[in-house]
């Protein structure tokens, strides 16, 4: 995939798509911050800190535009995407150090700083947080989904800890993105069409949104770690394969190439030379798995846009059509 | 503190205060393995063996018996208490990760057979397990009571980490126990009254009861620690005192012996030799002090018992009763 890098340009699309809710998002920012209140400053000081490494927000504008869209009460709508927004930055928080990684987006994790009792129980402390957020909706269902989604995607990771590479194709790794990314995306946009008015007709469409938008995302984050563009935030390039970790780029390689002996010592999850792994990072790169993988991520959206097509045309839905584009579009 | 050691008459009292709930207890068991359900399979057996090593189920008996006094729903109570006792399963098992505890009540951790990062993705799992049964009350006030109680709980422990040795004092000691312990208990009356008819009338005597009787469990244990009867799991004699944490035994001897050379040292965080602190340990034994911080346990108890007087005599009042009793004569 060759895309030209024209920062400007995302910016500009990201902004678009930030207008519509552009208040509500101040105010997400505000009650993801209060939620210390009260409690240990160290937990503040942490919070703040991984608040302020400069995530997108994605997750939070897609909830605010849905709800917006939808009709949903604003306020218990800004509480909710405060929720998902605190439970992704918690899940993060165990990622990285279950994952001993000391950067994220350039600056140092919580676990390179911290000790791993002291991350363990900010995670935690996250986690209750979010749940607190979410209770702000005063609707027990959402709630439940809230806790259902979280379980899932510790479901996915636990599943990806202990199973066997070899076992990591297509239907895998689609249920593996589901988990990890796919869910919270459904939960941004059926949480807002629970709160609606307008749900019994609107809840599906949501539901298909939600689900294409999410994969698609997970798809193009694993296609950036292809194309070298997260080298600027300290990832190398191909850092997945690296760890081991089979995406859609390396499945789509492997089906037009099924002997790369260089792959198959890592599917049989064998140590094999850094030489190799460049060889193999770099024969992924030239043999167009990296479009295919854009392209499937481009039906999601598609998919996507249609489900989106059956929701209420306000400009928020506008809005979200940006959003769906830019996921695409993005480089980072 | 001398008492006989008689398990036939704890068993005798553990078994009196179960028999109105004794039914509802097998309930509460189903419930708390069948949220595995679906998940993987090493999920489960984490689950199940965390289950299976013996933990009393003081909790969800207590909010099972809080419930049938007060009318509320059974089937609501026993998601309740299957809840409250998962919330307690997962922050035990990522405070033995803290740790590195390799044993509780004598059987492997979690953490002694996986790796680090299986261990807390578990605890994370079981986490959103306890949410998902607490939403099942159908309480949004109680979910969030839930949430709130996990943060609590976690500041507690991130305070404790980060606090001076030297401010271990009597209402340090207070708050921590409240944080750690009194506050699930807490949730285990008060969230029964939350979804009682008559919980105008009861829910501030059954937060007092719920304080009483979880503060008094935990000096119990702390208790427990300096008479040596938790040896039989493992467990050196003064494991507290010998990780640097104060409990109130030490907070009275200290009243009395302001200058001992040893328990300085460790207020400073020094390493003390082992001998000193056995010497230390004895000091403490012999002291007085472990016999006042069991009146004071018992004047927790007391405050419990006044507070159960004000709710409705029943069967399970009756229950409750022999279980605060049980509290201040338990071995373990």
């Amino acid at each position: 995939m060759q895309r030209g890098y024209s920062d400007g340009n995302t910016q500009l699309k990201t902004a678009t798509f930030f207008t519509p809710v552009q208040d509500s998002i101040l105010q997400v920012e505000t009650r993801m911050r209060d939620v210390t209140n009260g409690h240990h400053p160290d937990l503040r000081a942490a919070l703040e800190h991984l608040l302020s490494s400069g995530g997108k927000r994605v997750r939070p504008a897609v909830a605010l535009l849905t709800g917006a869209m939808l009709g949903a009460d604003r306020e218990k709508i800004i509480s909710l995407a405060a929720s998902i927004e605190l439970l992704h930055t918690a899940t993060l928080v165990h990622d990285d150090l279950i994952d001993g990684a000391l950067l994220r987006r350039g600056i140092p994790t919580l676990n390179a700083q911290w000790t791993p009792g002291a991350t363990v129980l900010t995670g935690d402390f996250i986690f209750a947080c979010a749940a607190k957020l979410a209770a702000k909706t005063e609707s027990v269902e959402l709630m439940y989904r809230f806790a259902e989604t979280l379980t899932i995607i510790v479901n996915g990771e636990i599943t990806q800890m202990f199973q066997r590479k070899d076992e990591g194709f297509y239907d895998e790794y689609l249920e593996r993105i589901y988990a990890k990314t796919g869910s919270l995306f459904v939960l941004a946009t059926t949480a807002p069409a629970i709160l609606s008015p307008i749900r019994k007709s609107t809840y599906d469409a949501a539901n298909r949104f939600g689900y294409g938008i999410g994969m698609a995302f997970q798809i193009i984050d694993d296609v950036l770690d292809f194309t070298g563009e997260q080298s600027s935030v300290g990832k190398p390039v191909a850092n997945d394969l690296r760890q081991g970790l089979i995406t859609l780029p390396t499945i789509y390689y492997r089906e037009t190439n099924p002997d790369d002996p260089n792959l198959d010592q890592i599917l049989c999850g064998k140590n094999i030379k850094n030489e190799e792994l460049n060889q193999l990072v770099s024969a992924i790169q030239e043999s167009g798995a990296v479009d295919r993988a854009t392209s499937q991520a481009q039906e999601f959206v598609d998919q996507a846009l249609d489900a989106l097509n059956e929701l209420p045309l306000t400009p928020e839905r506008q809005a979200l059509e940006s959003l769906s584009m830019y996921i695409i579009d993005r480089h980072l």
